[in-house]
C-alpha cells in the first residue's frame, strides 16, 4: 500500500446507547470499537492514524493512550465533512481513507481489497457501497452507464432511486490533495447545517475525476452501531468470526453459540472447548486440552493437556496436563505446577503450587509456596491474614496436609512432614516430623436420649 | 377503548404437550401461557375477562386465583363456538373479543391497533389475519372485490384457495349484540359435529354486516402452542422481546441468546450481562451492575455497582457496590449491605451482613446477624442448628473470625472481639476480647518414616 | 428389507480437521461420526456392515472393537471406486448399500425410504440426491426426458449443468452383481488416477440398466464433514433433532439452545430442563424432574422428582425426589438415597447416602456409608486417605454429625449418636453415645487494643 492517513470519525454522542460511557468505547468480543477500527486500519500500514474525538474525548485518550493514534478534536458537531476537516494538518499526501469508530466490523481482507482497487484504478476517490434487503434510510448509490453516478439520500431519493439496495457504507478513500481541496468547498446550507462529507463526490464528478466504488459483499462489515440492540448483532457477528477462525484452526468447539471468545485469545489444536465456556483477555491455550464446560478464564496460560471444568482463572498460570475444577477458582498469580489437582470448591491466590501436588477439595491457598508432591487434605486453610497483614505459608515437597487444618502463616511444614488432621499449626513444622494440635475424643454414652429430651 | 369484554379460550386438553399441567398454564419467560393472554387483554382496557375453562380447571382456577378474571365453565368440547357460548352471560354490551390461552405471543401494540381499528371502521366484526410462507392446515382468508369474503378452511379449499398464505389467527373482536345473537345461529352438522366460531362470518355478511380484516405483520405473534417445541420456539420469541427491550434502555448483553430474562425483571442502564445468567422474578436489578457469567438470581433487589458472578441469589437483597462470588449461594431472606465481599463457595442463608464486612470464602453463614467491618475468615461455620432448633449467632461491629472456626449458637462476638483460628465458640465473646479455644501444637519428630512403614 | 450389506467408505485423511484423530472418530452428539453411520445401517437391517479403514485404522478399529462391523483396509487411497474394491469379498449378493463416515446426519427414515423405494422399483441402482441453494464444487444430476441421465462433476458441467441445483450426495445402493461387475470396469485414466464410483451410473447406462434417485429432503442429512466448522454446524444440527424429540416427547427446555444433549441420554415426561445443562452418555433422568440451570450429568442415573440445579454428576445414581445443588459434585459411584438434600459445596465420592438424610454445605463425603435419616453438619470432612490408603466411614441411621468435624477412617458412628462440632474422631461411636475432642473456650479480655499494636 502506499502511503494511506486514516482518519477515524469517533466523536459522536451515541445518544441512543444511553450510556455514560461514549459509544465508541462499548466493547465487541473484548475491544472496544473503535480499537477494532484502528486495528483494521493497521493491517493497511497507515501511516498516520488519526482519531477525531469529541463526545468523551478524555475517556476515548485515557483508553486509547497506547494505541498508535493521534488525536484531533471536533467540539461541535457539525457533519461528517466538518469531522474531517478537523483532521486537516493531516491530510497532506497519498491517501485519506475515512473510517467511522461506530462502525467496528470491517475486516482486513475487504478494507485491504478496498484500498488496493483504489489505486490500481488510480482514483480519485473509491466509496465502499454493500446490498441490504430493507434500504429503507440509507443514502443509495445511483450508478449510470458511466458507473457511479451519485449518491442520494433516502429523503430526496425518487421512487425508483428508492428500489436500489446498494447503499453507501460512508467509509471512502480519497487523494489527500483532492479531498484537501474540496473540504474547502463544503457547504452546510441544508436542513441540519451539517458539512456532508458525501457531497464531494459530487464535486469531483463536476471536476471530472474518477469515482469508484467497491461493493462489501457481507453488509455486516459496514453495519453501523447506534444502540446496544446493534452492539449485540455485532458481537454475535464478531463472534462467529472468531470461533469459526479457530474452528478451522482444529480446535472443537461443542455448542460454540453458547461459548465466548475475546479477540485476541490463542486456542492450541485438538482442543475441545465444551459449552458455555468464557474466554478472555490474553489467554493462551494449548493444545488437546479440555476446556469447559463453564470455563470462565481471564489473561491466563493454560498449557497442553490441561483440563478446566467449571472454574474461573484469572491473571494465572497452568502447567501441562493439571487438571482445574469442577467449582475452583485461581485467582490473580497463581502459578500451577504439570500434573497437578486442584479439585472442587478449592480457591488459590498468589500461590505456587508444585508439581503433582494435589489440593482436591474444600481448601484455600493463599499467598503460599506449596512444592511437589505435596497432598493438601479436605478443608485445610493457609490463614494468611492476621487482621492487618498478609503472610506466607511454605509446605515443602512430599509433606502430607491433614484435612480441616489451619497453617497460620507465616509458618512452614518441612519435607516430608505429615500435620494431622484437625490441627490448628501456629509454628514451623520440621522435615519428617509430625505436628498434631487437637484435643483427645471424649466418649459420653447414652446421651443423645437426655439431649434430646433437653431441646 | 370502549366497553371491551375479552373471553379467552382456555379449556382446551393440549394432548401434545403429554404434560400433567393444563396446556394453558405452561410457562413463557415467567408467566403462564393464559397469564401473558390476561395480560394483553389488561392492556386494552377490558372491563371483564372471562377465562373459559374445562381440561384441569381446577388447577387453571387455582393459579389465576388473584388474576382479574371470572371464570365459566366448558365441560365437554364441542367446538370454540360452543366454548364462547358458555361466556353468554357476559356477552351483553359493546365488543367481544376473543383471545386464546394458547396464542400467548399477541403483542400489546398489535392488539391495541387491531381494536382501535375494529371501532373506528364501526365493524360488526374484525378478525385478525397473518401472512405465513407455508400456510398448510390453515384457514385461508379469501378477499374479493369488497374486501373480506369467507374464511375457508384447508380441506375446503379450491386449488387457488390453497396458494393463498393470508391465515386466519382465530382471534376476533365482535359487536357484543350479534355475537350474541349469532351464536344461537351456530350450528354443529360437520363431521367433528363441533360448533366453529369462525362460522360467524358467513352469518354476518349474510346480512350484509361489515367485516374488517387487520393482518399481523409478524406471524409469531398469533402462533398457537400445541407441543413443547412449539413451546421452546415461543419462549425463544419472548426472550427475543424482552432481551430487546433491554438492550434499547441502555443494557449491555454479551451473547444474549444464552441468558434467560423472565418478563417482570427490572434491570438498570450501564449494567453488563455476561454470558448464562438467569434472571427469574421480580428480580429487580440497578445501573452499572456486573451480572454473569451464570449469575443465577430469583425475586432479588440487587442495588447499583454490584457484581454477581456464578452464583445463586434467591429471595434475597443485595446492597450497592457489594460482590457476590464467583461460586456464592444466597439462600432466602439473605440481607447484604453495602461495599460487602461474599466471595467463593459461600453459603449466606436468613442473615444481615453489614457494610464493608468480608465473609471471602468457604463459609457458612446462616440465622446471622454480622454487623459492619466484620472480617469473617475462611471455612468459618454459624452452627446454627442443634438438631432441633435453628439459633441465632450474633457478630458485632469490627470483629474478627479466624478461620475454620465455628460459632455455636446462639452465641454472640462482641465489637472488635477476636476469634482465633480453629476455635469452636460455645459462649458470648465480649467486645474487644479474644477468645481462643483448641489445643497447643505439638511435635514428633523423625515420624514419617516409621510411619510410613507401619502403613 | 432383503438381504442389504452396507460398505462404509471411512479411510480418508481429513486433513482439514487439523487432527491426530482420524475424522470419522471425531464425536456428534456423543458418538463418532462413524459411529452415527453404523447405527443408521443398523435400521435397515444390514446383514453386514463393512468399513473400509485406512488412515488412523488402528485407532479406528480399536474405537469400534464392540460395533457389529467387519473391517477392510484401504491402504491406498485411489478414490470411491477403489474403496468399495477393498470390500470386494462381501459384494455377493442382495444389495450393497455405500455410506460414508464423514457423512453422520442421515436419518433412519430417509435410509429407510431409500433402500424401500431401490428395492420397490426394483432398480439396478439408485443414487440420493439433494436439493442446495449453492451448488458449486458438487456434482450435478443430471434428469433427460427418461429420468436419470447422469451426474456431471461442476468441473465438466455446461452453462445449463452449472444451474442445477440438485446434487449427487454419493449415498447409493446397487445390486450386488453388477456393482461386483461394474468394479472390475472402473478405470482410472484422469487427471487424479483415481477409480470413481459415480462412474458405475454411466456404465449401468450403458447396458440399459434402470438407474433411480431419491431427492433428501433435508441436504443437512447428506452433509459432509471436511473441517471443524462443518462439525459443528452439524452437531448443531443434530443436537436440534435430538432435543425436538424429547420436547415432543413431553420434556420442557428453556432455552434449549444453551443446552447439549447426547444422543442416548433418555428422559422422562413433565422434566424440565434449565438453561445450559449438559447431560452425555447413557445418562437417564426420571419424569418430574427439575434440571439445571447448569447441570452437568454424565452416566448417571435420576429418578422421578429430583432437582440438579449447577451440579456435576458423573456415574452415580440419584433416587427420587432427592436435591443436587447448587454447586455439587457428585463423583463416580455416588449413590444418593431418596429425598436426600446434597446441598452447596458438597463433594460425595464412592459411596452410599440413605434416604431422608442430609449433607447440606460444605462437606466431604468419600467412601462412606450414611445410613438414613442422618445430619451431616457444614465443614464435615470424611478423612479417607492416610496418605497410602483409602477408608471406609460408617455413619448410621439417625446420627448427628457436628460441624467442622473430622471422622478420620476407618471409623463408624453408631446410631443415633452425635458428634460434637470442631471436633476430629478417631475411635468409633457408640450409638446413643455423644462423641467430643475439643478444647475448652478461654476468653483473653481487652485483648483487641494490644494486638493492634503489635501488628
Amino acid at each position: 500500500m502506499q502511503n494511506i492517513t486514516t482518519v477515524i470519525l469517533a466523536a459522536g454522542h451515541g445518544k441512543r446507547m444511553k450510556s455514560s460511557l461514549p459509544k465508541v468505547l462499548h466493547n465487541i468480543s473484548g475491544m472496544s470499537m473503535v480499537e477494532h477500527v484502528i486495528r483494521v486500519a493497521q493491517s493497511v500500514n497507515s501511516e498516520n492514524i488519526v482519531c477525531v474525538v469529541g463526545h468523551g474525548k478524555e475517556q476515548v485518550k485515557a483508553q486509547l493512550k497506547d494505541a498508535p493514534v493521534k488525536f484531533v478534536e471536533q467540539n461541535v458537531q457539525l457533519g461528517t465533512g466538518h469531522a474531517v476537516m478537523m483532521a486537516d494538518e493531516y491530510i497532506e499526501a497519498g491517501d485519506i481513507l475515512v473510517l467511522y469508530g461506530d462502525v467496528p466490523l470491517l475486516s482486513e481482507s475487504t478494507l485491504n481489497d478496498f484500498v488496493a482497487m483504489h489505486q490500481k484504478d488510480d482514483n480519485d476517490a473509491t466509496v465502499l457501497s454493500t446490498i441490504v434487503d430493507d434500504p429503507r434510510g440509507y443514502g443509495r448509490i445511483v450508478r449510470g452507464s458511466k458507473g457511479f453516478e451519485r449518491i442520494v439520500e433516502h429523503k430526496d431519493a425518487t421512487p425508483e432511486e428508492l428500489d436500489i439496495n446498494e447503499i453507501n457504507s460512508g467509509i471512502m478513500i480519497v487523494k489527500a490533495p483532492i479531498l484537501k481541496t474540496l473540504l474547502k468547498q463544503l457547504e452546510n446550507n441544508n436542513e441540519q447545517n451539517e458539512y456532508y462529507l458525501t457531497d464531494i463526490f459530487g464535486l469531483i464528478l463536476e471536476q471530472q475525476g474518477k469515482i469508484g466504488v467497491m461493493i462489501a459483499e457481507d453488509d455486516y462489515e459496514v453495519m453501523g452501531i447506534n444502540d446496544r440492540y446493534n452492539l449485540s448483532l455485532a458481537d454475535e457477528y464478531m463472534q462467529k468470526r472468531i470461533k469459526k477462525k479457530w474452528m478451522l484452526e482444529g480446535v472443537t468447539m461443542i455448542s460454540p453459540a453458547s461459548t465466548y471468545i475475546e479477540i485476541d485469545v490463542q486456542i492450541g489444536k485438538d482442543t475441545v472447548i465444551y459449552p458455555n465456556s468464557i474466554l478472555q483477555g490474553n489467554t493462551v491455550i494449548g493444545e488437546d486440552c479440555i476446556i469447559g464446560p463453564s470455563a470462565d478464564i481471564k489473561n491466563s496460560i493454560i498449557d497442553k493437556g490441561v483440563s478446566v471444568k467449571h472454574s474461573t482463572i484469572i491473571d494465572s498460570k497452568v502447567d501441562e496436563k493439571s487438571s482445574i475444577g469442577p467449582y475452583a477458582y485461581l485467582r490473580p498469580k497463581s502459578d500451577i505446577g504439570k500434573h497437578v489437582k486442584i479439585g472442587d470448591f478449592v480457591e488459590v491466590k498468589n500461590s505456587r503450587v508444585g508439581d503433582h501436588s494435589k489440593v482436591s477439595h474444600l481448601s484455600y491457598i493463599g499467598d503460599g509456596e506449596v512444592g511437589t508432591n505435596v497432598n493438601v487434605g479436605c478443608g485445610v486453610v493457609f490463614v494468611n491474614y492476621d487482621g492487618t497483614h498478609k503472610h506466607l505459608t511454605q509446605i515443602e515437597d512430599n509433606a502430607f496436609i491433614g484435612c480441616n487444618t489451619n497453617l497460620v502463616a507465616p509458618v512452614k511444614v518441612g519435607k516430608g512432614a505429615y500435620v494431622a488432621a484437625g490441627s490448628t499449626i501456629t509454628e514451623d513444622v520440621p522435615a519428617d516430623a509430625m505436628a498434631i494440635a487437637r484435643e483427645r475424643q471424649v466418649i459420653k454414652t447414652n446421651w443423645s436420649n437426655k439431649y434430646q429430651k433437653k431441646v
